[in-house]
C-alpha cells in the first residue's frame, strides 16, 4: 500500500478557488510519479460561509483541521466583508492556534518572468523571508475610547515576548547554517520603534552570539526596504517581526516581477500542530473566475508542502516542472506575466514538464 | 534693507557635518541672486554633545529653536549612542515640540541619476509621500516585564487620534489640490493591525467624502511597497502613518536611485512654530568626514526650506542648479552616483548652475 497524506484544502474566496484546484494538479501528478497519494480534504469556508452563518469558519473549525498532516489555502477576504474580519475570522486564527510560528517565504527571481529591475538575470535575486508569524504587531489588544467625537482615539498594542522572538530568530539563524548561506540580515526600527525594536535588537545579538560562524547585519525597516531595491544580491535569510516580515516578504517578490509566483509556508517547526501553506497573493477580486490567474504561487506553495512532508523528490519534479515550464517562450503566460494565456493553459504546461 | 529670514542649523552627527555647509553655499548663492539674507545661528548637538553631557542636547533646546524661521539639519546617530537615545533625544522631540505634524517627501527621479529600475526616465516617477510625523506607532508608551528571564517580554503601544488622523488626511487632499493631481492613496494594513488601521481607513473614507473631486485608492503597506516598484507611475500622493511613511518614503527614493538625493520637510503648516528641513539619509559613519557624501539631499532640503519661507524664486533656483548639474555629463559624481568625484567638485557644480 502506498504512503497517504491528508491534506486539509481550504480555497477560500476570489482566486483561491481557481489556482487550489490547478495546483491539486500538478502535485497529483508529481505524487503518482513518485508513489504515493495526497488524500485531499475540502473545507468551504470563505467569506460566502461569513455571509450565510455569520462566522468564517464553524466554532470547531480549528478542531476538524487538526486531524491533518497539512493544510492548502487559497486565498482569503471578498468585497463586502471588512478584511479584518476576514482575516480574523480564519487565517490569523489557524496560524495562531496551531503555533505556525514561522511564515516562511522565498524571494527568487524565476527563469522567463519579467523583472522590473534593470539588468537582472536568474539567479541574481535568491534569498528568503524569515516572518514572525504569530506576536508582534498583529494583536488584539487595544482598543478605543470616545468613539465617534473629536476626542475619539485608538490604541494598538505590539507584544513581544523573549519566548517567541528567540524562536524565530534561531529559525533564521538554522536555516542559514542549513541552506550553508552562513549571513543573516534582522530588520529593525530600534530609532523609532521605542520599546519593541530596541529589545527585537537584544534578542538578535544575544543569538547571533550563539551561532559564532554567522555572518550578521542588521537595517532599519525604512533602509532595508530601499535595499531590497538597489541590491537584493547581498541577502540571504533575512529575519523580521510580523509586520516588517509582511511588508518584506511582498516586497521581495514585487522587486522579482510578480506576487502572483510566490509561495508561503506557515510552519509548525515542531510538528505538534499541521502547518498551511498558501500563495502570497490575496484572493484579486477583479479577476476571480475569469481563468487568468496564475497558478504558479499556489504550486510553489504546494511544492514547499511536498517538502514540508518529506516528499523531497516531488517537491524537486514540481520546481523542476514550475522553471522549465516558464523558461520555455513557448509556454503560454497570464496577463501578470505579460501575456494572453489562460490559467488552465498555463497549469497544464507545468502538469506536462512535471517529470520530464 | 534686505529681507532677512532666521535659520537654526543642526549640522548633527556624521555627514551632516560635510553636507550641511555645502548646501549652505548654495542657498546662499540663490539668496544673494534674489536679494535676501539667511542668518544662520548654528547649534552644536549631536552624539558628541550627548558623550561630553549625557544628554543630546540642552534641557532648554526647544526653546532655543523656537525662535528662528526654520531649522535646517544634518544627520543624527553615531556609533556608541543607541539609536533609540540619539533619535529620541533630538530629532524627534524637536518634531513633537513644534508639532510637525507633516513629514513631506517627494520620489522624483532626476535626470543623471541612475535608476534601478528597468527602462526609466526622469518624468516617470514623480510623487510625494505624506507621512504622520507626530503620533501613530512611534510612541513611548509601553515597557517591559520579566526583564531578564524567560518571560521576558514588551508592550509597544500605537496610538491614532482622530484629530492627528484627520489632519494629516486633510493635509495629503489638499496637497493633491493644491498640485492639480486629484489622485490620494492611502497606506493601510487593516486586515492584520486590529485596531488602528480600520480607524484610519474610516477616518480616510470620511475625510475623502468631503474631497469629492478628488480619486481614492488605498492598499495594504505590503503589497503598496511591492507597487513602488513594479508600477511607481500610479502615484501622485501617497498618505501614511508614521511608521508606514517612513517605509515608503526610503523605499520611493531606493526605486528612483539613491537615498542621498532625497529631501524631507517636517512641517507645522499652520506656522506657530519652526518647521525643520533634512535629508532623508542618515549619519552615514563610514563616510564621514571624507568628503564624498553626496549634498544632493541636504541642497534640496534647503530648496523646500526656501519654498517654506515665501523664496518661490530661490527654491526654483536651487532645483534648477540640481537638475542641470545632474543632467551634465560633465559634473563629477560621488560614488553613491557611480562616480569618483568629491561632494565639493559636485557642489561647486551646483553653485555654479545657480541662476544661470
Ligand atoms: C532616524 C529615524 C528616527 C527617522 C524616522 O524614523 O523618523 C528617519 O528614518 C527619518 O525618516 O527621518
Ligand atoms: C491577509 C493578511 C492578513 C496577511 C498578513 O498580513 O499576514 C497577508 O498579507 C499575508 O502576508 O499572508
Amino acid at each position: 500500500m502506498s504512503r497517504t497524506h491528508k491534506i486539509a484544502i481550504i480555497p477560500g474566496d476570489g482566486i483561491g478557488r481557481d489556482v487550489i484546484p490547478a495546483a491539486q494538479q500538478v502535485l497529483d501528478r508529481a505524487a503518482a510519479l513518485c508513489g504515493f497519494t495526497l488524500a485531499y480534504h475540502p473545507f468551504d469556508w470563505s467569506c460566502e460561509t461569513y455571509h450565510a452563518t455569520g462566522r468564517m469558519m464553524p466554532d470547531d473549525g480549528i478542531t476538524q483541521l487538526a486531524d491533518h498532516d497539512a493544510i492548502f489555502l487559497g486565498a482569503v477576504g471578498y468585497p463586502g466583508v471588512p478584511d479584518h474580519i476576514s482575516l480574523w475570522g480564519l487565517l490569523i486564527p489557524i496560524r495562531r492556534e496551531f503555533d505556525q510560528y514561522v511564515n516562511l517565504r522565498p524571494v527568487r527571481l524565476l527563469p522567463g518572468v519579467p523583472c522590473p529591475l534593470a539588468n537582472k538575470k536568474p539567479g541574481d535575486i535568491d534569498f528568503w523571508v524569515v516572518r514572525e508569524n504569530v506576536e508582534g504587531e498583529y494583536s488584539q489588544i487595544g482598543g478605543r475610547m470616545f468613539a465617534g467625537t473629536n476626542r475619539e482615539f485608538v490604541e494598538q498594542t505590539a507584544i513581544f515576548t523573549r519566548f517567541g522572538t528567540d524562536r524565530i530568530l534561531r529559525f533564521a539563524f538554522d536555516l542559514a547554517t542549513k541552506l550553508g548561506r552562513n549571513h543573516v540580515t534582522s530588520a529593525t526600527k530600534s530609532n523609532g520603534i521605542f520599546h519593541s525594536m530596541p529589545f527585537w535588537d537584544e534578542r538578535f545579538a544575544a543569538i547571533a552570539a550563539t551561532y559564532p560562524e554567522t555572518r550578521i547585519d542588521q537595517y532599519h525597516i525604512d533602509i532595508l526596504a530601499a535595499r531590497f531595491v538597489m541590491s537584493p544580491e547581498r541577502f540571504d535569510v533575512v529575519v523580521g517581526s510580523n509586520l516588517f516580515g509582511d511588508i518584506l516578504s511582498d516586497l521581495g517578490p514585487g522587486v522579482t516581477g510578480t506576487i502572483a509566483v510566490a509561495p508561503s509556508a506557515n510552519l509548525n517547526p515542531e510538528r505538534k500542530f499541521p502547518s498551511m501553506f498558501e500563495p502570497v497573493h490575496g484572493s484579486a477580486p477583479d479577476i476571480a473566475g475569469k481563468g487568468i490567474a496564475n497558478p504558479v504561487g499556489a504550486i510553489w506553495a504546494g511544492a514547499m508542502m511536498l517538502e514540508h512532508l518529506g516528499e523531497t523528490e516531488a517537491a524537486a519534479l514540481v520546481m523542476h516542472a514550475i522553471e522549465s515550464a516558464l523558461a520555455d517562450p513557448a509556454t503560454p503566460r497570464t496577463p501578470d506575466l505579460g501575456g494572453v494565456g489562460t490559467m488552465s493553459a498555463l497549469n497544464a504546461a507545468i502538469v506536462e514538464q512535471c517529470g520530464k
